[in-house]
């Protein structure tokens, strides 16, 4: 291990469990002394007797006082998620009654873990590496198939797979231009650089794939924002209750799904769309059919990845939509035109805009809604949802994997030059650094505190 | 069994754990089939080939696709909570992977838990009796240390043990009537009826005990209501202000308590005083001193089980306390008078009222409170919180307590009146039955559903 993390050797609890009363919730200790303080709580068995990944029904208690039946779940070190004794114990769910032994477990030596602190623990005993403990927390907040998906790829091992393979490119890279190193100074002619092209290159696709993947991890991890813009009376509040009660629909049949931050919210094909509030879109509309108007409402929703503009067939011309179009192409937004209130069946709206790339609906009656979803994907997405690629979710990887290209480039530029194979090794040690920087291999304490600080208590 | 439940042959499944985000959340599975589900989402191992108790790590994947990592808890059929085959799946703590972990089991042929199905399982199976099981229940919710313990007392079966107690105390007292009938015939003389007495008298005397506990239970169970009135100017925001910062600072040693409700809600000796909210009787205050108005505000007082009167020692006579102390006997209401603003160590005050019963308190300096707070759990609890005995907390009990009370006192009058045995029969079982209710022995599928849907989901 490259560092040591100080408080390393205690042994740390928390709750695993989200907090609130509910039928059990989870204590977890991990350390040296985990078995000994559940041990000394625990008068029904000897821990320390038993197999690990065993269940053992008893009471908690201290100094003659009951505090909760429980169930103790034990995982003996290595054969546990961090690598140390793991004790979980399943408590009764009274928040009162887990304070009780997680103050019990800190009486008989436990520290209260940091955020985070198991799954640290975890990766600094090489339980996991950094790419697949930063996908623990991915998948703790994935909140759609995608965004489960590209985590439950990664715990896996696939970032790590697609980096180590990257890594041993560059390594016999490295040992090809040694080779050369070794021979140049016979004065042979240098050998035929065929083979290196053919390393570096590979190595850019592989980097420059993961790059490119970025778009589309960032829209699964962070959500698509949606803004729906259009003149009062276009029907964008009729669009928005027709898609967000489909939707509605679909989340009810989930028991228990919270619907706190579904409101304003789509999902399209596991990934999520934010449809940003209408009543900030409404005060600007009322003029959106005055162009400037729209190039103001425009400059204000460049935040937002997509603009949907909504207008009503009846009221609108094909020059109308020109010079919309125009307004957005000029602010390089990417946009889809959709007319409102068409007749439904006809195809009267169509011929009107002939030339004009729009989709039509009719709002109130739900037709044209699943165009309309598969068209906001498209525009936002552009790229597919492959089934076994890996995609890069997090800015710490992207950065690096940028570094990385920049130094691929820069050897790829030498090999052009043909320059001579040392002056290239500073490159390759920053493409291999970087590679190292991703996994965890080098790190300092700072960045793994901050890594492990956006996770939850208890993992 | 004396019933049978409805989908009593599904094998249910619900999350155990509170919902939220958190490092982990707990699924449980209970029924013939808990294992088989388990078995086909689970490629890594087959469980039925694993002993009991054991837990086994591995992903949870239906139709080729990955859906969580998980680690799977083992508990056979009998040795688990419900009695039946139990499986619990600690997944990562997304709501929306457990929601999918969760479909992937009712796809595959659970269907989801009600309230408390879990535990009313257990009780069906005879692993628990009803007291029992309400006690579950009861330390889920419990928030204090004497909540906590009287269900744990219960869940160990302490009032189990003492109805069992009781009732062979009055079949006892039944085999003697029936032996006395049998000789009856044989008009041999009435048997020595000093046993009938004594044992009539015992079980009378545990038949009180425990409804007198029900006023500790109560008060164990829903808190205790103390109104805090006074004239403006004597203190109570002080005093209130002193009293639950005291307490804050308790409640914030321990880490992740929810402050939600401590606002104000104070805990002595482990029960809550729920100090009742000043804003209402501000408003009535004004003219307290004015007896009148305080009879008024005594009557909406009314609710309150404690009424401390604050009054300020330099503003007050002996004669005004009399008169409120006159007011307050008059309504029968229990009242504690606290004399505010004294000076700190003297016993200025004390001399001023000789010979009226008051408390005096430095609010703003925080004297007198300690003595104070004792004085709100005496006057309220009048009763030890002693170690061992049996709490009534719960009114279905106590209804049934008092049915056997009345029974049992006309028992004890038909043996003052020397009526024949066959005459005391159907006290004795009215008795026994009112017994059976408590624990469940006797019970319909009305009464069971309405004290299971009490539960949480998943317990």
């Amino acid at each position: 291990m490259s560092l040591k993390l100080s408080g390393w050797d205690d042994t740390v609890v928390a709750l695993a469990t989200a907090p609130g009363i509910a039928a059990i919730g989870v204590l977890r200790l991990s350390g040296n002394k985990a078995i000994d303080i559940a041990n000394s709580l625990f008068p029904s068995k000897d821990l320390h007797q038993q197999a690990t990944h065993t269940l053992h029904v008893g009471f908690i208690r201290e100094e003659e006082k009951d505090i909760d039946e429980v169930v103790i779940a034990l995982f003996k070190n290595p054969k546990s998620y961090t690598g140390e004794d793991v004790v979980e114990i399943s408590c009764h769910g009274s928040p009162y009654v887990q304070q009780q032994v997680l103050q019990a477990c800190i009486r008989k030596g436990a520290r209260l873990a940091k955020p985070g602190e198991f799954t640290q623990r975890a990766f600094l005993n090489g339980k996991l590496d950094l790419t697949q403990a930063e996908a623990v927390a991915d998948l703790i907040s994935s909140n759609t198939a995608a965004s489960q998906k590209a985590a439950l790829h990664n715990i896996r091992g696939g970032f790590s797979d697609t980096l180590k393979e990257l890594r041993e490119n560059i390594i016999q890279f490295s040992a090809l231009i040694e080779l050369e190193l070794d021979f140049s100074e016979e004065d042979v002619e240098f050998a035929n650089r065929d083979k290196f092209y053919e390393l570096i290159l590979s190595a850019e696709t592989t980097t420059q794939d993961l790059l490119l993947s970025f778009k589309l991890g960032n829209a699964i991890k962070q959500g698509v924002s949606v803004a729906i813009i259009g003149d009062p009376n276009a029907g964008k509040s009729t669009l928005l209750n027709t898609l967000l009660n489909e939707n509605r629909a679909i989340v009810s049949e989930i028991p228990g799904t919270t619907r706190d931050t579904i409101e304003e919210v789509i999902n399209i094909n596991g990934i999520l769309f934010r449809l940003i509030d209408t009543a900030g879109i409404r005060e600007q509309t009322a003029d959106a059919i005055e162009y400037i108007g729209v190039e103001k409402s425009l400059e204000k929703r460049s935040s937002a990845d997509v603009v949907l503009y909504l207008y009503d067939v009846n009221a609108y011309t094909k020059d109308d939509l020109q010079k919309i179009i125009a307004a957005f192409e000029k602010e390089n937004i990417r946009f889809i035109l959709v007319g409102n209130k068409k007749d439904i069946g006809g195809k009267v709206a169509e011929k009107k805009f002939d030339g004009i790339h729009s989709l039509f609906i009719a709002a109130k009656q739900g037709a044209g809604i699943a165009e309309l979803k598969e068209a906001i994907f498209h525009t936002a997405i552009q790229q597919e949802l492959s089934s076994e690629d890996t995609i890069v979710t997090n800015s710490r990887h992207y950065d690096a994997l940028q570094q990385i290209e920049r130094s691929l480039l820069a050897i790829k530029d030498g090999l052009d030059k043909k320059i001579s194979g040392d002056l290239l090794v500073p490159d390759i040690h920053q493409c291999l650094h970087y590679l190292s920087e991703i996994t965890g291999d080098i790190s300092n304490e700072t960045v793994l505190d901050y890594i492990f600080s956006k996770f939850c208590i208890g993992k």
